[in-house]
């Protein structure tokens, strides 16, 4: 990857990359303990990375030089039943790898049911490239048809006993030069693993593309719902209403929904469960941040923003011939102040103002500027624009 | 890649993929011709992309219904001299994807060299994954040791009578289901290729991520250079190379020049040569846009737009206290006019308004907060946002 730092503690928008799929695989109610193998050297970090971001079911064992003598300390920890271990012997043991962080609930179910049956299961992918055998004078010796072979990816499931086993049973050459659990399986237990179609989302962070990848990936999930928040849900004449439906027809793709403060942030509480990283609040008239105040408030109690950074867009409908300038630039520090305030809380703030009243043909083209305007802060979460008082 | 449009023709900023990798291969001053072939459906599509981003020694084939086919048809296109044709046949034929954008010269010489002296040469990469082979009933058969094998990449070199040969003789089964053009060399013309170890940078864009990969590793590229433009460069105490100062203090691995637009935009001509895509034009105690207009209209002179996106921050250093509001609200209009105009010219012009005079500590800080917005826009290069006054 060329960067000092180990891939699976690059951080993706500002958080490592190993808390994605620890994540992926907490989401897993039937997944009862998670054992990560880590080196000594980076224990510490990856405690303070579970702490950081409340994971939970997490076990940490001591990693080995190889991946394979990594996956059998794993294994150790899960057979031996120690009195002061919580963990406990399973049916079925699920073997990822930290940089897979996109790994859905379907493939581990698919992995899981396949290694019931046939004792391994593995995920497959078709090849991207042609596979070639070089001879020893660094010239091709002969391709592989693709056709005929496949990529062997994680997530993989086995019988607890069967990979077990296979692992004690395995020679020192296997731990330091193996790669493919599968095959220990195979060469040790005679199980033939059944082998599962996975979707490209399953691929392994390898280079640094991949983690751009991996981050517009990731901002794409957490930017498909937008919530307009506004202090009066029930008037129908409400300029935010207006504000939804240009956000509606503008943001293909994007749920947008709309909310009101006033009743005590009651639905509001169900959006945030729901996991709505992105927020529109509407203030009419008003050149304060009352609304935009509570809900932050309402956002900071709740732990939305752990996880992902969360944009509020402050939308302020003003009339431009009313507001004196001294009034602007009070608002402007305000929420220069607030911004850098809420950052702590991985919550990204800006300002958007929209001249209101103006002739409906005007008023239209403002909305669509301030979607357009939404849409990108929502894409993009640039923290270095936090604060900024935007002009629809 | 789960979109309907072709993968070599889906935009990166704007930009069809296979134009990036048309550009990779034209800056290759040896390389005399270009051969496409293109299906008949895409053939107006393709001229349309030639034409408008300015390809040159590009020659377009019908394509045929498989990889081989069209790779046949491109070799034939080389290998008739006709009179029309302002094509001959070449000593050594590069064979690439159109898919592969990032290509370096420096390992087109490495295949080229190679295929000179081995008649025939590739690139390869190390495995990703491990490679297995299936049994017929979906279960593991074998798994292949990943330290003997490797993934075929382009680009690909050939003495053209070898590979020229190869296709001639090659069988339709071949033609149909191959995939390797090394092996065709191989088996009808027992030439054995010279592989070479190429750069992670070869891979293929295949699937979403894999272009939002490309489209981060390009504008990393263009966001490597800043310049500075200022009315006077003599002047050392000019607020601009203070800004030009934090900037490279701020911003590394970001090589940040100062230039005048006094003379005539001499050396700026040179800078704009040497592909130098980011500006921040600066305005002292100055509400209107003379210094940026300047500037606008050389970059529209240039056809430095022509590939990518140029970003130009206008910055404005004034006296918060004595700008009238009506002023600020025109000059707001003025730039949201100005960025309208030239984003057709694919010019995305921001404004950033910094607070001049302040005593040196705020100042400091007020810059600071500008190299931050500045940075933000250039790496990001949010056309949503063009138009905007934003604040340090």
């Amino acid at each position: 990857m060329g960067v000092p730092t180990p891939k699976q503690f690059c951080p993706i928008l500002e958080r490592p990359l190993i808390s994605y799929t620890l994540q992926a695989l907490e989401r897993v109610c039937w997944i009862k303990d998670i054992v990560v193998a880590v080196t000594g050297e980076n224990m510490e970090v990856m405690k303070s990375i579970i702490q950081k971001y409340q994971h939970k079911r997490i076990s940490l064992v001591e990693a080995g030089v190889t991946r394979h003598r990594s996956i059998f300390s794993g294994l150790k920890a899960l057979a031996e039943d120690q009195l002061n271990s919580k963990l406990s012997k399973p049916e079925v043991v699920i073997i990822h790898d930290a940089v897979r962080p996109f790994v859905e609930e379907d493939v581990l179910l698919k992995v899981v049911t396949a290694a019931k049956e046939h004792g391994a299961a593995g995920a497959i992918r078709p090849l991207v490239s042609t596979v070639i055998s070089p001879s020893a004078d660094g010239c091709l010796d002969h391709s592989l048809e693709r056709a005929r072979h496949r990529a062997s990816e994680m997530p993989q499931a086995f019988l607890f006993d069967v990979i077990y086993e296979a692992y004690q049973q395995c020679t020192d050459y296997d731990l330091e030069f193996g790669t493919e659990c599968l095959q220990l399986a195979l060469k040790y237990c005679r199980t033939k693993a059944k082998l599962v179609e996975g979707s490209p989302d399953l691929w392994k962070v390898t280079y640094k593309r991949d983690l751009y990848a991996a981050e517009s990936i990731i901002k794409e999930i957490i930017s498909q719902e937008i919530c307009v928040v506004m202090d009066s849900k029930e008037d129908n004449k409400h300029v935010g209403h207006l504000l939804e439906e240009v956000l509606k027809s503008e943001l293909n793709h994007v749920k947008v929904t709309s909310e009101a403060l006033c009743h005590a942030g009651r639905h509001l509480q169900q959006i945030i469960l729901d996991q709505c990283y992105n927020f529109v609040c509407v203030n009419v008239m008003t050149s304060d941040f009352q609304e935009t105040q509570k809900l932050l408030s309402v956002l900071e109690e709740s732990n939305l923003s752990i996880l992902y950074p969360v944009v509020v867009v402050s939308v302020h409908f003003l009339d431009f011939k009313l507001v004196l300038p001294s009034q602007k630039t009070e608002n402007l520090m305000q929420i220069k102040e607030f911004s850098k305030k809420v950052k702590e809380r991985n919550i990204l703030l800006y300002g958007l103002l929209i001249s209101y009243p103006q002739d409906e043909q005007k008023l239209q083209e403002s909305l669509r500027q301030g979607a357009i305007i939404i849409a990108s802060l929502v894409k993009e979460r640039n923290s270095g624009l936090i604060g900024q008082l935007l002009i629809a």
